[in-house]
């Protein structure tokens, strides 16, 4: 216990003290603020200008940037470190690669919120002075430029979290702890990105900034709430950023951008020192977790979180240190076995991700692993019982924040909002603790069921993991996302859940059915069918499709361990959807 | 994952539909039937009268009991299930040694609830059979009668927990997961024990049995909640009993009676299947453990429940496998470094757990520890804000139960309901989200006062645990306890803690002081000096004083370890008040 982080205690100040400008007025202060800035360093404003009819604006950093800021941004974190750390690269020249390929992002999709790349160019010429005098990294992320969602709190700088009633007064006087780590581990932190209003939303809108793009089309949205963080990563405006996820907020704007994105169970990574509505709230609990282009960037993450005993300064953490020597393969079966959920019964899913499920099955068929069907259960119950528990006080402290402020709800915030169970009243007391013996229940029921899986396994075992689409569709159009049921259920579980890129869409992928063509999304059960407008194959030409590997709570380490043998087995790392395939 | 516990699911039967019987005939109804079953085996009644007027009545097991019975009922559960799993005990043996001194303390103390002597003979006599048979143990707790706290789930048993609303309408239909572990393993269930009314209560009262006696000093509660089994246990009528502790209610018990009890971390020893007021209320959550006349016999069934991997069957476990070889001293500093809780700083505690401590810490010093004082912080705070959690309710359920069969509150009910906040109104959603914001604050404060310790050792580490009473005074009069602040300061904290006997009250410790004599725990801030009246020297002649130590949150093993090297040091288990002093 040498250099444990600073514990977290939430100061906030307040720079704008007058309290009722028009909402749309401290929106475009907010606006100006961030271009202001981002103007001050003409040399990385976009030279060329993009017209808005271009829909893939991926490729544009490969014209920007230069060969030796493009070579730098193709890299992911773990090589980064190496190549700081060994001197084969200077901190200062990664950061400013980075800075540069995250102003055009911003001016391309709208990822940014605070910005802070003086601090991060003056803290990388310390490191690089640092290594130049001890020949010697300060720590395990040595210069590593690393991008964090607005809500976490970022010292000396604004916490917004997407509500005008915020906006300039909510500067964070200290680090959130992961920031804190990422800090004393050497990581550099140069930006913070955008998040929806309310945080509530799959998608990435608020009144504050706007509507976040996907960089892949954008037409669609990057997801939610982490949608900064994922378009900017898709860009290459960083190697690693961190979200967070209540109900799929990590794992589906991964999935929108083809990265990878990880949800460790409740209690293993860092989580105190966020800014958001419903602080205090435990009948349901969102985790800390990584956005990156490389799966080993997961395990790289959270091995360096956990490095220093958070669990000192952090009473809800367990102290369970980082079995990096999992991830690795220790104590993995060589011989896997994994339970595929093909639809949830709820929402089938996208042709396109229907295929890729079939073709990850036959390459794990192929590397010798088994595969058997999971067998849904109480998918639908599961969404009824988890907008309880997000709501459990009728919804009220989202409309006061909206209401302090004047501010309309977006469209997303409007589609939750009208999800509110029980009229929008609060629950009692003993509805709650109802309500949590009924999560308790599900749990219990959902442990069995796995458990179970051993009669059909050939192993003997149950499964080790469960492969599930992250949601129904691919990156839906703005302000279309509805169904959660795939990423929230396993918030419900609190089961560990990594997002990883298999390959591209195929124009086969069931585009060329009529049927599918049709209705392929259609809800089995409620007789909506808003599902179906999302699937349209000239959208999702080559797009990234990603699938989800769910493992049992707290085994973080086993289901980064078996993704690692589940690309190494199938190869599917070489169809990553990078900007270098 | 062969022998998996069965996951625990709250069926149970009504026996008894008529509802409305007046609450006294269903007293009596039990009574009646407890007292019939146990006049079915007339040769375990006690064969001489007590008068009512012995005090102390632990030297009747030595009487009443066979030399060989009473050689049995003298060991240990660890040496027990060695003697049984070697053959040089018979399980047959064992179980009717413990059904004769239950018996006999069921008389003198008032101390059961339900009873199964016959199911456990019977299962005595499989094992046997098991064992001539494969020469072998079932399991690592073969032959060992285990002794149950009422409101844990006993198949075929009714679950009244100490409400007369529950009589016959509560027979578990299945064992609670840490009751099946104890099958399992080999144990024996033989018997129920009473717990109070509520269960929160420090005391054992209820309008079902009624009080539960101290088996050393009759005038004195044997503590609560798990008092029946505290009594049981101080009587030698069970070598190892599980109770349940969310505020002291296993604590407690151990130090009124000079034995060993064990509550750990929220998470870590099975705890689904009980059956209790406020079923669903996670704002503050209880821990099943053991209370034992040996510190082996609390890792002992540590150890065991944690052998069967439970966590694979009750979601709210950690999967923290048991780490034996920290019990036994692996990572474990030779040179430990203790803080000594003298006072709280509310209630000052009697001369002799003063004069306990002084002793100790000659000891620790003499042996090399390091001792320096722990600086309470925000005791009474910690008070006022668990009693907040205990009813964010409003006491509501309480009452509504007792309403339900007319039954009067105990007076140590009426003591706590008299405590609930908010004008026995319940919190609102927003009010509750803010309790639990208080909750971990209070624990982030904890956490970093305890980092700091590291300033004021010698070996530049924090403590690495702390030394405090168990409570204010030695096990009180009948519906005479009040300040639970020792105990329940450390449910709120979530850190595993042990209770130990440190030796018997020493008759110059502080009684012959006048000073102390007049007011020695008077409270040091309220004015209220009801505490006063507890200090009686003449009660408490010769009588056994336990000590309470602390460890970080989820570090069981290290405690238990640290208690084994304490014991070792100091020699204290040669003072173990036990009856073969």
């Amino acid at each position: 216990m040498t250099d444990i982080p600073v514990p977290f205690s939430d100061v906030i100040k307040d720079i704008q003290p007058e309290p009722h400008l028009p909402w749309k007025e401290i929106s475009e202060r907010k606006r100006a603020d961030r271009q202001r800035y981002l103007e001050r360093r003409a040399e990385w404003l976009p030279k060329q200008p993009i017209p808005g009819s271009q829909k893939n604006v991926t490729t544009v950093v490969r014209v920007e940037l230069t060969a030796e800021e493009f070579a730098i941004v193709c890299c992911d974190a773990t090589e980064l470190v190496k190549k700081m750390s060994d001197g084969r690269l200077k901190v200062v020249e990664v950061v400013r690669a980075f800075c540069h390929a995250a102003t055009i992002a911003q001016q391309l999709t709208n990822c940014l919120s605070e910005i802070c790349f003086d601090e991060a160019i003056k803290r990388a010429e310390e490191l690089d002075e640092h290594f130049a005098k001890t020949g010697r990294p300060v720590g395990p992320l040595h210069g590593l430029p690393v991008s964090i969602k607005d809500h976490i709190m970022v010292k000396g700088l604004d916490t917004a979290t997407g509500y005008i009633s915020w906006c300039y007064k909510s500067v964070a006087e200290k680090d959130a702890v992961a920031v804190n780590i990422l800090r004393k581990a050497g990581a550099v932190i140069y930006l913070k990105t955008n998040n929806p209003q309310t945080l509530l939303s799959l998608e990435t809108d608020n009144n504050v900034y706007g509507k976040t793009l996907n960089p892949l089309n954008r037409d669609l949205t990057p997801g939610g709430s982490s949608g900064g963080e994922s378009a900017l990563i898709a860009f290459h405006g960083s190697p690693l950023g961190i979200g967070t996820d209540i109900g799929g907020s990590i794992r589906l704007p991964a999935a929108c951008t083809g990265l990878y994105g990880f949800k460790a169970s409740v209690g293993r990574i860092p989580h105190a020192g966020l800014l958001g509505s419903h602080d205090g709230m435990d009948a349901i609990i969102g985790v800390l977790g990584p956005i990156s282009r490389s799966a080993r960037d997961l395990s790289l993450f959270c091995k360096v979180m956990l490095e220093y005993e958070p669990w000192l300064v952090e009473p809800p953490l367990l102290e369970i240190p980082w079995k990096q020597e999992v991830v690795e393969g220790v104590g993995i079966p060589s011989r896997l076995s994994f339970a595929f959920l093909w639809d949830d019964g709820v929402v089938n899913p996208h042709p396109p991700i229907r295929a890729a499920l079939e073709r990850l099955k036959r390459q794990l068929l192929a590397a010798g692993h088994e595969v058997i069907d999971w067998i849904p259960i109480d998918h639908r119950y599961a969404w009824e019982l988890i907008t309880k528990l997000y709501f459990l006080d009728g919804g009220e402290e989202y409309r006061d924040v909206l209401a302090d402020s004047g501010e309309p709800p977006t469209p997303q915030t409007e589609w939750i909002l009208a999800q509110v169970p029980n009229d929008g009243q609060p629950f009692s007391v003993p509805e709650i603790f109802k309500l949590n013996l009924e999560r308790e229940k599900f749990r219990v029921k959902l442990a069995e069921h796995w458990n179970q899986t051993k009669t059909r396994t050939t192993t003997g075992r149950p499964v080790d993991g469960i492969i599930s689409p992250c949601a129904a569709s691919l990156a839906p159009k703005h302000a279309g996302t509805r169904w959660w049921g795939y990423t929230s259920y396993w918030n419900l579980a609190d089961y560990p859940a990594a997002v990883f890129p298999v390959g591209r869409c195929d124009p086969h992928d069931g585009a060329d059915s009529e049927e599918n063509n049709t209705a392929p999304v259609a809800p089995t059960s409620d007789g909506r069918n808003e599902f179906e407008t999302y699937w349209e194959p000239s959208l999702y030409k080559d797009f990234p499709v990603c699938l989800q590997l769910i493992g049992r709570r707290l085994n973080e380490e086993r289901v980064l361990g078996m993704l690692n043998i589940l690309e190494h087995a199938t190869n599917v790392n070489a169809n990553c959807p990078d900007i270098r395939s």
